[in-house]
C-alpha cells in the first residue's frame, strides 16, 4: 500500500523539501503548509519552497516557513503536492536532485512522476487528499493544520460549489469548525477579497468580454500593460476566468493573460460548465488540468491565441 | 412551547396560505416551497402566493405551486417565512385577513408580528430554521424538500461563507447530499448563474463604482433607464451590492437602484465586512435586515440618497 510506503520514507528521511506548482493557488499553498505542520508534529524538519504567491495567503498559519529558495541542494526526500507534472513544479530542481520523491495530488492528469504517487482524482482538492492520508495514519488534525486544509478545499471548490464536493467534504468541514477553524474567515480572505488591482483588472476584463458562438463562449484578456498600470502582484488575476462562465448559457469561458518577459505568449485559462472537457483542449497545447478547469501556454498575439483556442472549442461545442 | 402550538394550529387549519417578503431571494422562495411540500406530506392544502420572482428559481421542485394571487380571501392560517416585518410581506392582505398567523424567520430585526412567532436570529437562513423545526417534529426531509432548504441556505449564506454558518449547517449539507440533493447544481443555478441582463448591470455597476472614505466605502447605482436598456427582470440586480464589499479594505458597500414607478426614490442595499451594523443604519430610514446585510427605501435622486447614507456611515466608520 502506497500510504504505508510513504510514511516509511518520511520516517527514514532527515532532510525533506516540500514543493508545489507555479503560480500557486490556495490548494497548493494550503497543501504545502499542511504537510509542513504535520511533519513538524512528527519531529521532521522540512523546507517549504515557494518562490512567489499572493499576499492574500499571508493569514495562513506557518506561512512564515515559506522560503523563496534554499541553500541545501540535496534533500533526502522531496514531496510534491497539488502538481500534475514535474514540468509545472516551481523550483523543480529540488525534486530532480532528491534521493526519493513522493507525489500527492488530485489531478486526473497527474503523470505519476514520483517514486511514490498518491493521487485521488475524485477528490475536490489536494488538501482533501491530505486529510484522507492523515486520517489513515491516525494523525490528529490541529486547528492550524485544519486552517491550511480548509483553505485548499474552499479555494479549489470555489467555496463548496464544484462537483467533486461530497458528503465527506461537508462532514470534514463540520469537524474542523468544532476544532475552531474559522471557515467564514478563510472564505472571506481568499474567495471574497479582491485586491484593488484585482478589481481594476476585473473592470477591464468585463469591459472587454466578447460573447461568442451564440452566447456559448466568452473571451477576454489582460496584457502586461494592464498589469503594470494597476500594479498587479502575483495572484491578482485570480477569479477573472470565472466571470465569463457565470453568464447564463455560456459553456466555455476563455481568459488569457500575457506572459511576463514574453510579448508573444499568453497564459490561457479555460473553464467549462457542462460538457466540454477543457483539460483535453489544453493538453493539445502542452497544458492540462481538470475537465472543467484547465490551462496552457500558447504562442501568438491576442487575436492569434484566441483563434487557436476557438478552433478547438468549436469542434466540441454542441 | 411555540413549536408545539405551531403544529397544533397547522393541524387545526383547513385553508393555509404561505407568504414571504417582496423581491424574494432564494431563502424566501426555498422556505415557502419547503413549507408547502411539508404541508403536502401532512395532508394539508396550502397556497403559496409570490407575485414575482427571478426565473433562476424555476428549477426548484414545486415551483409550479406558486401563485401570483388567490381567489380565496380568507384563510384559516397564514404562515409568513423569512420576513422581518408585516410591511415587507408581499400580498400582506392575506396575512391580515387570516384567522391565525404564524411567523417563521431568522432576522434579528423581526417584529414578532404573528400570533405565533418562531424566530432564530442565530440561524444563517430561514431554511435552516425550518430544518430545525422539521427535526423537532421528527418529519422526514425528502430530496425535494431538502433541495428547497439547501437553496435557502446556499443563497443566504453566499455559499456557506457568512458568519452564521455553523457545524450543524455543514452536517445538514452532508446529510442532504446522501439523500440525493445536488448541492453543486443548486450552487451553480443560484449563485453562479448570471443572466445576460445581470452581467450587463454588473458592467455598469463596476464602471460607476466610487471608492470613498479612503477606500472604506464603495458606492454604485443603477436606474430605471439601465434596467430598461438591459431588459432586466426580477432578480437581475442580485449580487450587485456584494461587488464593492469584496474589495480589500472596504468596510461598507452601498448599492442603490431606482424604484419602479418612482423617479425620486431608491432601494438601498448596504453590506458591511467587519464592524459597521448596517441594519441599524437602515432602520433609521425605515428599513432593516441583518447587521452585515440590510436595506431601506430612501427618497431623493442618486446624489441626495448617496449623501443621506454617507452621513450616517461616516458617524460609525473607524
Amino acid at each position: 500500500m502506497t500510504l504505508d510506503e510513504i510514511i516509511k520514507e518520511i520516517k527514514n528521511a532527515e532532510k525533506i523539501v516540500i514543493l508545489t506548482h507555479e503560480s500557486p493557488d490556495g490548494d497548493a499553498i494550503g497543501s504545502s503548509l499542511a504537510v509542513k505542520l504535520m511533519l513538524d508534529k512528527l519531529g521532521k524538519k522540512a523546507d517549504v519552497i515557494i518562490p512567489e504567491y499572493s499576499r492574500l495567503f499571508n493569514f495562513l498559519p506557518a506561512v512564515n516557513y515559506i522560503k523563496e529558495d534554499s541553500k541545501n541542494k540535496n534533500y533526502d526526500l522531496a514531496i510534491a503536492v497539488d502538481c500534475a507534472t514535474s514540468k509545472r513544479l516551481a523550483k523543480g530542481e529540488y525534486f530532480e536532485n532528491a534521493n526519493k520523491t513522493i507525489v500527492i495530488d488530485h489531478h486526473g492528469s497527474n503523470t505519476m512522476y514520483g517514486d511514490l504517487n498518491y493521487v485521488n482524482p475524485v477528490s475536490p482538492a489536494c488538501c482533501e487528499v491530505l486529510a484522507e492520508m492523515f486520517g489513515y495514519y491516525e494523525l490528529d488534525i490541529t486547528k492550524e493544520i485544519g486552517t491550511c486544509i480548509m483553505t485548499g478545499i474552499i479555494t479549489d471548490t470555489g467555496g463548496f460549489q464544484y462537483s467533486g464536493v461530497n458528503a465527506e467534504t461537508f462532514e470534514f468541514a463540520a469537524e474542523l469548525i468544532r476544532k475552531g477553524v474559522d471557515i467564514p474567515d478563510i472564505y472571506k480572505r481568499t474567495l471574497r477579497t479582491k485586491t484593488k488591482a484585482n478589481f481594476e483588472l476585473t473592470k477591464r476584463v468585463i469591459d472587454r468580454m466578447e460573447i461568442l458562438e451564440n452566447g456559448k463562449v466568452t473571451f477576454t484578456y489582460i496584457n502586461l500593460q494592464d498589469e503594470k498600470e494597476v500594479a498587479a502582484e502575483p495572484g491578482d488575476h485570480e477569479g477573472l476566468v470565472d466571470i465569463g462562465r457565470e453568464i447564463e448559457g455560456v459553456e466555455v469561458s476563455i481568459f488569457i493573460r500575457q506572459k511576463e518577459n514574453a510579448q508573444d505568449s499568453y497564459k490561457v485559462s479555460l473553464r467549462s460548465k457542462e460538457y466540454v472537457n477543457v483539460s483535453d483542449i489544453c493538453i493539445m497545447f502542452g497544458g492540462g488540468g481538470h475537465p472543467k478547469a484547465a490551462g496552457a501556454l500558447i504562442q501568438g498575439n491576442v487575436e492569434q491565441v484566441k483563434e487557436k483556442i476557438m478552433k478547438e472549442i468549436r469542434k466540441v461545442l454542441k
